[in-house]
């Protein structure tokens, strides 16, 4: 038998993180050939260049595709959505993956779906099945109508999946690899680095002794015209408080223009603010803060597996499954104020395995290895 | 209240066909202006200019998009989706539309249907919910995912939406707009021109009168390597029949040059071949026909409602809702060889309504007009 | 030293023909490493899918890079462009290329310029410094003037270069391949093949044992409009005289449609008509001619050499270097009508070498893998 | 007499204060329609929005094309490039010009010639004939050769076009718009604002008052592993200059984003350093300033006729008629230093009217109204 190969697509910093330990198992596994394509924001030094992350962990990219079109505004991401599509389909042509590997619910996830499905290549969807707010719920969806494999973080998605008419011989709970490298952070969980020195931002890491919070606050894309008001409203709350605040710069997005104006505007005030992190430099960084405090998924995915009080904000994770450690609040500056407070005072909380026990890559690994393929599929009623 | 923008994208013969009475409702709505876009292979001379039957129609022409890179196979299509939503995107960004609409389940759709979604325009989707084969399937429920507004052709339809997790406040059974259009042929029948005369082909409309068959076979486009053998079982069956035939040329697709190159060798038979037709003249042809052979869901939606015996050959419409008019065969020559015969011992069937009463047109107009408008949308379970 | 890797863009019939022995010696030079990138019509099956041929000649395709947008107007030429530029581009990251070659003056040639200048890599232009009519006359003086190295057909080509403010030093006069093709053919010219039975088309050779005629017409693409009217003259023309007349497919090009239409009318008279040839078969089939008619620039650069009589239609060619074999006629039906007669009347004229000796190819693979690269360049002047 | 649609394209800043006064006076001309179209970095944030100036300064806007694929390297220029000949058809298909006109040596200079060319639209050039490195050189001159008129800044260049071939009946010298908005602020060219209030950067106006220079340097495309290099040598020699220095950020090019990091390094160092200015502000500052060092054209252009001191660093400007204002010096610390030293002993210069007499903007519309169209043109010889 030769080896499957199997063309996974990356596409930004949290979908790197997200997917890093699955692409370790598929490049150790016997049976499998990767095929690395880099496209999107990953590629661009003002996202932080997570491409050479990427390479120094020892992956050989097979393809650079560069789909962002300048502007981060909704015609832009129409077209990029266009461009990648193209783009990839010529990648997929040269390379002639037997499986394309899709993760989560961006553009560029839809991108690649739509071109390995016109390709008949059998698609797979890792975190398909989750719910949330955004144009992200409609894609991830229809990402998931699109795909031939499901695998799903939790087992609830799961469930959604096979609700939705997925045949359930295709869907299968891994857990999410993200989780896998959190579990690795908690083996050695010291903040053994200092964020300043290493990523710049003004500050020293002396001065997070005493404690801090993370801030990460992405631009909701269908509320699009609200971006900066929103970001002021976090912004003015982290403000009020008396405590270091890490701040990380928005993917690129529509509307993410405005969210990092809002950002360079309270920079000077001595904070850190980074666009880019290794996966693991940044896990640690929030396994050691006080709370995260925005609309990443992070706060709710892996922060329940670290028990890292988290407050989210806004409409954005609306629906995600959730632990203990998430209090939900309105993008009202005294709302979250009032949360980050209870957070602050409750500490960290109990690890809890919603989103995978950290074996996740493995287990992707081996289901793209022996999964029957197939391209054609017919909704279950 | 201003008229709502309704921005309609027509792509091909058969999905002008299957929405023209919607177009003619949403053009006489006080309340709505129709922005009629009209894209891909109904731009094309060589798939029969169905542009200018629009034009002849009455409909003013908003915007004509070029999106079919020639090569017709799995990465041209592949690339004609980007660039549809590339394009598409264009023209809304000049358009401005408040509602898209885009129909079925070609790779235009989707093109249309991300285009929309990623620009933060209410999407509404006609024909949805339904059930095939080929990468039809897939990309019908996609594009459902991505859709605000769902306008289901039957009873079956909206409830397998519903199931998927669509807001039952989005998803209207209107009935499919091509039993209108049927509906306003039965009132007037009589096949009152001579196809070959207006149409071309070799033969004469007297030729015809001891009765005739229509052929229509589209490439499967997840078999594509099969689509000649697949045709020629069928233009074997069928020339053994002792009865004219009609060929119709299928839609632009990856495999459709095989299927074309099919059709030519048995060309000189002296039988007619058609690329286009109005879409009345067909249905009238059709209605007199003996019976309709192939893969075109004609013979199972219109031919319902014109009680037009049907011999469906293959995968292609596999799961479709259907009527007692419809016998299903493997893509065998034997097989549709008897089949053709117990339907043509047959003959006409009765009216079925199940895929619509002949009021969908005006039914989708109303909803245009007054159904709410949300771009944010989330699974219902 | 290693081989200096040559990619060199083939795009439609004709430029395959007129770059073929270059190809050959690129392929069997020590020093070079051909890749051959085939693109546009010369993969469609429509307009005979060269592609088949060059791999039957036993050449090894690098890409296939599809880039002709359907439509066949002024819009899809200048988009088919844009997207070349964009496709070609990827190729050239793909293959890394230490010269590029582009031939003629066509739309392609013209996106390969724009793409290997922006990626700095040294052009080298074949063909350059002709003087036609035609948007191919802008077209390529710009390709010149993207280009580090010329390889000029004739003493007049070089010379105008030179005028045109390119140094001296990066010019060669290597004579034009085709003419190499032409001086192959000319060892062993008897028609030793039947057109009818190897190419279609109804008829058979015996039948033009008599003499016969070849008729190749472009559609001019500054006179779009004319296309038809134009065609119409030619074909009238060659109806009235009374000798079998062999016609062949204009390239794809905007107005190309028309003129197809045009010869279709016409086709029912039992005469062949032909999509594509080899080019040794089309040069043996031309040197057996009576004449050549229409507005190829066949019939003024090989047919200079094989001595074969043209009749010169309308301004296509106007204003390129020929010999005592051509009349030039306006576009008019009694006006080519007597230009056959004429010609007809001559008979066979004698070689001229204006554009080659039949050596052009050598010289080409010599000074791809000798001359100096650069690429920076200044006018002259 | 309906006005004649003049479709002229914008793409950066330089572009727009080189081409304003045409554009008012297209604007102000009874016999023309201005179809102001805005694309690549005009739009972007990251390079200052020029196009809220624009707006600003009472032009409608026709359109908005975004062309600009991230990434600042060899491909995604040359896939930019591409993009805009996409994009700009559409627009020029929406807008029907009867001219197109384009400006100077850009890629979307390029994009926008190939675009008319091919849409038979005739196309009138600006800064054509002149001479200079960088790919910009080769670009230009394809401009030329695909342009049906030639709006030439100065003698020599309007000679050199006739040399090239063009028809000396469509080669006018008007001067460069750029000198018209010069002449406009020597009528008052006191320096009435404050730049860092004004502008950002951190600073103040006062302390600009005993002289400083102005700094502004582009990559050299055809350079492109050495733009770090380039730009530290003349980062060091202004350092070490006891005089204010005020940066200007180069356009997006392949390159700049190595250029950019440059200049981030010296930021601290407390001078100001600006993204955009407004060209009538920016003409101001150079104006009052003590030099301008750097290779952008506007040192030879507005600094020859504003008497500014120039000191031109390295290739890029290679060939370009100068003044006596202008010191060229290789790319090297000490060169540079030695030149500046020499520059601030000599003070202003005398007005030289080599790139015109301030009337250009007029001679363009007035031209524009009245030439004769063509879109077939042949060269001369």
């Amino acid at each position: 038998m030769t080896a499957r190969k199997i063309a996974l697509v990356v596409t930004a910093r949290p979908s790197y993180a997200r997917i890093k330990t699955a692409l370790q198992a598929i490049q150790g596994h016997a049976d499998l050939q990767l095929q690395l394509i880099v496209t999107a924001s990953a590629l661009l030094d003002r996202y932080g260049s997570i491409v050479n992350y990427i390479e120094q962990d020892g992956f050989k990219i097979a393809a650079r595709v560069f789909v962002v079109l300048e502007g981060e505004n909704l015609l832009t991401s129409a077209k990029s959505t266009g461009l990648g599509v193209m783009e990839l389909a010529t990648s997929f042509d040269n390379l002639r993956p037997d499986i394309v590997v899709t993760v989560a619910d961006r553009y560029e996830t839809l991108a690649t779906a739509v071109a390995a499905s016109y390709m008949n290549i059998p698609l797979a969807h890792v975190q398909g099945g989750e719910v949330t707010g955004s144009v992200d719920e409609k894609v991830r969806h229809a990402v998931s109508k699109l795909a031939n494999l499901h695998f799903a973080s939790t087992d609830g998605a799961a469930e959604r999946l096979i609700r939705m008419g997925e045949d359930p011989r295709t869907v299968f709970v891994t857990g999410c690899p993200s989780i896998d490298l959190a579990a690795g952070v908690l083996e050695n969980p010291a903040l053994d680095f200092d964020p300043f020195q290493k990523y710049g931002g003004v500050g020293a890491v002396n001065e997070l002794s005493d404690g801090y919070v993370v801030v990460m606050q992405h631009p909701v894309t269908t509320q699009i015209s609200d971006s900066r008001a929103q970001i002021t409203e976090t912004l003015e709350a982290v403000e009020a408080m008396d405590m270091p605040a890490l701040w990380f710069w928005p993917n690129v997005d529509a509307g993410s223009d405005d969210i990092s104006r809002g950002i360079r505007i309270f920079r000077e005030k001595g904070q850190g603010n980074f666009k880019n992190m290794e996966p693991e430099d940044f896990l640690r960084l929030v396994y050691n803060s006080k709370a995260i405090i925005g609309n990443s998924s992070m706060g709710i995915r892996e922060c329940s597996f670290l028990g890292v009080p988290a407050v989210n904000v806004g409409d954005r994770q609306a629906g995600r499954e959730r632990g203990a450690n998430v209090i939900d609040v309105p993008c009202e500056m005294k709302a979250i104020q009032s949360a980050v407070r209870t957070q602050l005072g409750h500490g960290r909380y109990e690890q809890a395995s919603i989103y995978g026990d950290g074996k996740a890559g493995q287990r992707i690994a081996d289901l793209l290895a022996t999964a029957e393929l197939n391209i054609a599929k017919q909704i279950t009623y």
